[in-house]
């Protein structure tokens, strides 16, 4: 039986509020939406902690997951399909790393890759090649099939063209979660015309174009990342939150480094403090086993920790300033200190958090992070660079912006047990404007 | 200081995806918010196990119970402000009933108060009078505020009108739940025009009416309700998920009850197995703890749970036929036999569920569920009850609709290893249209 | 060059506010909409008067036209194509008749048809037959091609599939028109997931059938329709205008008849007083020209010409009462009596409007008004008509309901200067409630 | 009695598909909604001719003058409303003219003054302050009331908060457009959270600030505005529409100055074409009179005109090609010098058009054209120049973008009965590339 062409005695459909209707015509990706590994999606959420800033943002990666697939679908059968530049035996290797792009997320993915040096890709890469439900489906089209899968989602997949689909400047994956995310918070970026950027595209032998005519359309999207990035992913008050989550984390593995007795064994933790995580374990850390554990610590006997869980499980989070780490390196050494006269340790308790984005970018051949550049076809069948022709782009092309802030624990320094005239110290040089 | 008139410095703002902005202006509605007993709402969805049928509807209590709040301030604030019928005063009360409303809910209610007998309106009357941060925000406002936010949320508040915003026909609840979930499962029903039935919103002594001239925005809400029941809550595959809910939780207590040795303790069920929780107990009882002793218990010995727990995690979900208890009472006899003949034990693999609804009711006292009918206000400032003047309403009054579906695992019977005869005879009695 | 299959070098697409995009691949279609007689219908509302009441009902009946083009185009090109029942044949004479359908449709047409007995549906059979550039283009496909477009829009084409597409109780047409209404107006009403009706959509030897999977998105269509009908098509203020529009086409007729001496002599209307409209002059007949008059006719010496018009133009329309003719028979000729009396001529300013609708109904074979049932398709491949399926249907399947209303000049009764008595009788009855 | 606060019994509302509804109270308003000069904005388009290419963009000035009223009535009722900057006096003077403030647009404003030299905006000041209903109505609030509303709209009163709410580079009028042209166009450009801009407006003693939290939305509305310039108002087919609109113009006034017999006399053109419009003429001037004399002017004996005409009525546009004045001024010249060889007269027939914006200024004073620059509110009370802060508007501000093209018949160049040769060279300099 070749599984690459078997479909659906019918077509299947999911009822999904961004793209009104996900279809699955295949039965392999009918089966890989069914697997433990991809159910398991369900249980990490597609913006880790920004529900705490926008109520509404509780959806998950298996939503977004869908949603890729569903674009993806969309170009090659809609708008690719026939065309001479696009391989038509290549689709279904498309519709599944659209699929599975993010099949090795963890629970809130940022935080626990920078306490614990988990690499979210490298587990999807697992996940995909090793002893799994997933691997067993992708098997079945063909021995060498997952690790072509595996291939373009690390873009290490010969034709850039498929490659260019799910990562790229403007790709199916950064369609989807603007779209899915602006819908979910309710914030009113985040639109931008996905149906006029699809007929616009074209393929070419390396990557995907945009006939000029859409160039406003895509314009539009640009904008819109801009919007969301700094409107809802780097929100302030979601910063907060993962810099509490960040400092459990920390704290955790240093409890369990000097030997403290947790009255609830981290038994899931353990091989994230060793850094030594195998595919099994890995699969069973989900969000609620997460925050299973938050709970338990909230009555460790670890004041850190416990103050630090009930905080992030009660929303009570780190109020914020701006800060200049060029001209403001020395305050952090002296607000350091007075943290530490005031009995309050800054290792957990004072952090600058950075949020940095660059909004788009043209090519810089060499450059420690190249990007290629979203090139447009003009009239002429020339392949101009975005930036070249457009105004708006052309004006924050390759600026990134960054944003410094010191997140501290207000509520601490406003208490009047001890240590008053610290405190106000602290207070008058945090809050002087 | 009066903290029933308490303002905030700067009125604050959730972005809603459904009501664009939820604002709160008091100090007290602040407070509530923050509390750990509202926060713990955003750990228990609004849906339940639906979205194992609409992916997207992760949404949780903790939004809904915000855009209550946030129709109950329109109401009084926009539209009953000023009315000689409207006593200012209750406007903080009706606010506080309205946000805390839910507040007793806990994790897949319908299937743990089923099998445990917890009822989640008692919780919400403990939580709300009980030793607690909201009990505490409350009783700055009066030493009997608790009191009356409950009474009203238990609908015995003298005050009918009060009552009635949040617990009649046509309330902000309802009005609120149709639109969200629509908005995050994505379907098209639930949409009416809110912003109409608000305007033409009436206080009186006993109860809100309808100015006559919105009548259609009435009879649209009470169409999407009836929509919204068959498409989206009695949707029989998030059924499926609820039989096998139900079955697990029966399970681990009927395990415990014969002092099954768990691998994975049952800490937090205790008390449920045993009828006896205690607040403290049920506070600690979310989502995320539940889920976690799902997936620990898919490595029980005991092969129900383990399986069951499996088939929730990874949505393996039981298939369902059509089933007429008033026909085919002995068919299901006859079916328990065959699968205890099969070795699968129908206690836990056969079920039948049985979804009821009632889409509007006019008044017919002594019944035993009342329901309190939806008046209109004639131009000539009479009332009359809505079938009345709906014929499309009066069409569907009172006419209660029933669906049973029996449930079955469709693979077990499939399953070639044993039992073939008796399985093909099982699956010939389900399937034989 | 064979035309029926020629297609455009590169598609073609319109921006639609209500389907997103129009898209034309096909030479014929993107001629025939480049026709005067079709660029025509840009200078014809699609809702006649009723933008005296809702503002934004502006748009034309071009809008509309296209848009049923666009969702035949969907019927046949995504779902139809490559079934067996579907002749692949037909599809351009189907989109040919979807996008002509209302060709023939002049200024205002439901007044006009009833003064002057023109009749819209015969005219576009002329338009399509006559010597007129839509003719030409589709001459180009066939010989015989004209009047089998001619044939689908008047329903004796052989094929029946083919005529419901466009005129059945759930077509192309109102699914369009439900819609497109709905957005311009601004009500809430009008939505419904056509998406879904269209994938359940299945062609069969007589009829478009659809999967019983689909039957709630019908019921929702259904009940879109009879609040459309009721909240906007049958507004007491349009009709208002109606009547007002209608009285001055009377008028005009009348004074012609008595060979009043036009100031304004009403060229464009006298083929249409002597009741012979040649093709030619009704192909001139659009409603700036119609506006043109009524703006002259301001400045006629006739008084109730020249008030009839400024109140059209200016919006002071008649007020209305609820009217029962079954009761009221004997009243209505003794208000025109006290018309009479009072020197206001009730042939011109005394009026009963009816409005009539049957949402849906089931088949009667040999009434009046036939209609095709909406039949659905079970999992067992039998047919069964909606109303035996759908609860909420069968509650309103055959029952007519009908609106009387009576219009009159209030603010002429309530002037004072002169027969103040009899016009308070006059009051006295009209508004005594 | 006081007029000016004088409340209707109950409120009215307009069903408006932005705004939702547009609520009145006002006695004054709903009377100056009903004068004559108002409901013959329901006669002219908003957009012109944008018709032509966006089918959606029927709707007329009256729906755009009832969004402003709303926009500026939600500003001063829900934001500044009790705020020591704001003076309720100026409550309705602030309404009347955000209501009245197209009040002299005629039909095809743009063209109409290029051609005509009439001035829109002195024939707003003169219906306010002539004689006529609207001042009438305007006149019960007090004898200088008229005068105010005019000077608001002039933009000449003293109080210039009053003035920023209806003219500055961010007020009710560009945000009811923005918004309105998209929702009827269909465009995806043109959303903006105008509702999160209301909530940070402040009034001050000289203009309208916003919170600096707002600045993310004020951001979005500025992208929204450039998009919605260049892809809709500037959209190079509407601007073909209005080249052969001027013409038209032209061309009629041309023969009456050569006293050429037309068939249909020009009667209401008379006086544009002399150049003196009195009150009483311009107001009979509505989109139905103009086309209804482009219908006749299809039968005239001048050649130039009737084509003209009659490509105006029936979409037949000119094409066009880039143009770049500073290169390509002699090839004009030598164009022209073709096109007479070929006997098409190229004063109708050949035509550049420019179009130029400059989406967003910082303040330059004593340039031609003042801006007043947006200023933002930042938290500690100071107020900063929008561009300061923003990046992205920064990048656009003060850059004017300006866009050339050549208008000409295409078909008349390709028509083969004679001059083939000379045609042949225009259209090889026209489209070489």
């Amino acid at each position: 039986m070749d599984h690459s062409n078997l479909k659906l005695n019918e077509e299947k459909v999911f009822k999904d509020p961004v793209h009104r209707y996900v279809h699955v015509q295949d039965q392999i990706i009918w089966d890989l939406i069914g697997t433990k590994e991809f159910q398991r999606l369900r249980r990490i959420k597609q913006l880790g902690t920004t529900y705490l800033t926008f109520h509404g943002a509780e959806h998950s990666r298996f939503n977004h997951s869908l949603g890729v697939y569903e674009i993806v679908r969309r170009i090659v059968d809609d708008v690719f399909q026939g065309r001479p530049e696009w391989n038509e035996d290549e689709r279904l290797l498309s519709l599944c790393a659209a699929l599975l792009h993010d099949l090795g997320h963890g629970p809130f993915s940022h935080s626990f890759e920078k306490v614990y040096h988990t690499d979210h890709e490298q587990f999807t890469r697992s996940i995909i090649l090793g002893v799994t439900e997933v691997h067993a489906v992708l098997h079945k089209v063909g021995a060498d099939f997952p690790q072509k899968v595996a291939d373009v989602i690390g873009k290490t997949y010969p034709n850039k063209l498929v490659v260019s689909l799910i990562s790229s400047q403007i790709d199916a994956d950064r369609m989807d979660y603007l779209q899915r995310d602006a819908y979910f918070t309710g914030v009113s970026y985040g639109h931008f015309d996905m149906e006029r950027i699809l007929r616009v595209m074209r393929p070419t032998e390396d990557q995907v174009v945009f006939k000029a005519t859409g160039m406003h359309a895509v314009e539009d999207y640009i904008m819109s990342r801009y919007q969301m990035y700094w409107q809802v992913y780097f929100h302030p008050v979601t910063r907060s939150a993962e810099v509490i989550l960040t400092k459990i984390l920390q704290r955790a593995k240093a409890l369990y480094q000097r030997d403290y007795q947790f009255k609830s064994y981290p038994t899931h933790f353990i091989s994230l403090f060793e850094e030594k995580v195998s595919l099994e374990d890995y699969l069973k850390l989900d969000e609620p086993v997460i925050l299973y554990y938050f709970q338990m610590w909230e009555e460790e006997e670890d004041i850190i920790l416990q103050d630090l869980c009930f905080r992030f499980m009660n929303r009570k989070l780190f109020k914020y300033v701006e800060f200049d780490p060029s001209k403001q390196y020395k305050l952090l050494g002296q607000l350091e200190e007075l943290f530490r006269e005031a009995e309050i340790d800054p290792d957990y308790y004072l952090a600058v958090d950075s949020s940095s984005d660059l909004p788009y970018d043209f090519y810089r051949p060499g450059e420690e992070e190249e990007r290629l550049p979203i090139n447009l076809l003009m009239p002429n069948q020339e392949r101009h660079e975005l930036s070249r022709e457009s105004a708006i782009v052309e004006a924050i092309s390759g600026k990134r912006r960054t944003d410094h802030k010191l997140y501290y624990p207000r509520e601490l320094l406003l208490d009047d047990s001890k240590h008053r005239e610290v405190k106000n110290r602290i207070l008058s040089i945090l809050e002087k404007h």
